[in-house]
């Protein structure tokens, strides 16, 4: 059985963009340019984000953190966009989620600019990844694709099956895996709530994507041996005796699942680890399309 | 057993479309304008746009078929597409397939004003149907939607396998299916040429969607009893007999696959015909979202 370590990979990923950044900066190049927009002051959000520019610091990309009041109008806030759509010195820009629920995220979501949309959560750039251009993938998908190609995982011809269908996990994932390529090829199931007989179909799985965020649901009788598990849910669960009193769970059972599979992530330290590198991976992609 | 008539769903459709029209005349509106753009001289090009063009004038459209040379270049054809983006009274136009070999298909495509892109070809009308936002859906996929609906196919938390995954037909198709609403939330499986043991996840199928192009390929022994076909292939196969000399065959090997299933889509005479209605009903929609 072995672990893949999200951990260590998004370390690796993120050493490889730092050579990068440092080849441009000797070549007299711009170095990527990333900007977060941050609405309120939600604690999880400043967390994230906070934890998104130190990121760019580490690599060596230029980063701009722009906050702006709860209060905002969202006739403000889609200016603030545009800024940063014709700002010609910035590769890319995200929006944290959530935004106060005064605002329209969809219609905020929209006003990006796709050449600039490093989440690719607008619809341009999730039809040009459907679609087999080049495309900014959602962070998490792009992160599990990068983990099964870094660990040669086998894919093609093999069945995958993907619980959970959301817009930003299953579907992309789901597409991903399917289309013609070295970590696609596969034969795709995408099962969600209305799906009848599960454990059905995850028993005939040779790949389990597990996005459904209910903690420690595949267990082991609902897996073969050999499967490969990725494990995309992070729930909260209150647990007295641990310091902060709770602990992070997965969709997964990870003790029992484990010991049938092939190649299984862990949580956290697994798919987890990967979006930040893949977002920042994002970046330095916006950088070189644009040149 | 029932026949999913195309044939006939598409008339009532048309019929549906056409008596919207003469509301909107009588009523003083504009009516919905469609543009069909062809190069060169190909004969069955020639037959698909004409029959494209006549069945505007049966329900009361406008229409305008816009004949290029073989010889333009993709500069001039892009400027052609310009103009019609532009023009105020046209709600939606299609750019007939294939194009000559001296011009990038994937660069004339995306030219195309998404709002304009009754083909749903473009990446960003691909996008917002993926997303569950308004979108011009593909005509093969959204004629197959309408025969399930308007024939009251169960598909909530049906197993549906789709055979092919081309941007017209298999990917679309296996999106819509699995998304929430009266014609999804079905559990989508994708399959394609690099599946293995095919046989093994049609026999589970309570929905196959044939869209792979090999002639009566989905024979009764991998389907299991009360199966809904929807067979998208036109072979053209060579027949002595037949006058023309070719016969048109589907996926489905008819005869005994018929004995078996609850529905099944004849060819021809199936998803076929639903094409041209269902690119009469998106131009339908582009004028309604104009307003």
């Amino acid at each position: 059985m072995t672990i893949l370590d999200g951990k260590k990979t998004a370390l690796e990923i993120k050493n490889e963009i730092k050579l990068k950044v440092s080849d441009m900066k000797a070549n007299g190049e711009r170095v990527p340019h990333l900007a977060a927009v941050l609405v309120g002051n939600d604690g999880a959000s400043l967390t994230y984000v906070g934890s998104k520019v130190r990121s760019c610091e580490q690599i060596g990309f230029e980063s701009t953190l722009i906050r702006l009041e709860e209060t905002i109008t969202e006739e403000n806030l889609i200016q603030e966009i545009n800024k940063l759509n014709q700002n010609e010195t910035l590769d890319g820009f995200i929006v944290q989620l959530p935004l106060p629920k005064h605002i329209n995220e969809e219609r905020v979501l929209l006003a990006i600019d796709p050449k600039k949309d490093v989440d690719g959560f607008h619809p341009a750039n999730f039809g040009r990844m459907a679609l087999d251009l080049d495309a900014f993938i959602p962070a998490t998908p792009f992160g599990i694709m990068q983990l099964l190609e870094r660990y040669k995982v086998p894919t093609s011809g093999k069945h995958c099956v993907v619980v959970g269908r959301s817009h930003i996990v299953g579907r992309p994932i789901s597409i991903l895996m399917s289309q013609k390529g070295p970590t696609g090829d596969a034969t795709v199931t995408v099962a969600h709530s209305r799906t009848q007989n599960l454990s059905e179909l995850t028993r005939q799985a040779d790949i389990i994507v597990m996005a459904l965020g209910i903690p420690e649901y595949l267990t082991a009788d609902m897996v073969k041996e050999g499967v490969t598990v990725i494990d995309v849910g992070i729930t909260r669960v209150a647990d007295e005796i641990h310091p902060k009193g709770y602990v992070i769970k997965g969709d997964v059972a990870y003790d029992e699942v484990a010991n049938k599979a092939s190649f299984i992530t862990p949580v956290p330290g697994g798919v987890g680890p990967m979006t930040i590198a893949m977002l920042l991976q994002n970046t330095l992609l916006a950088r070189q399309w644009k040149v």
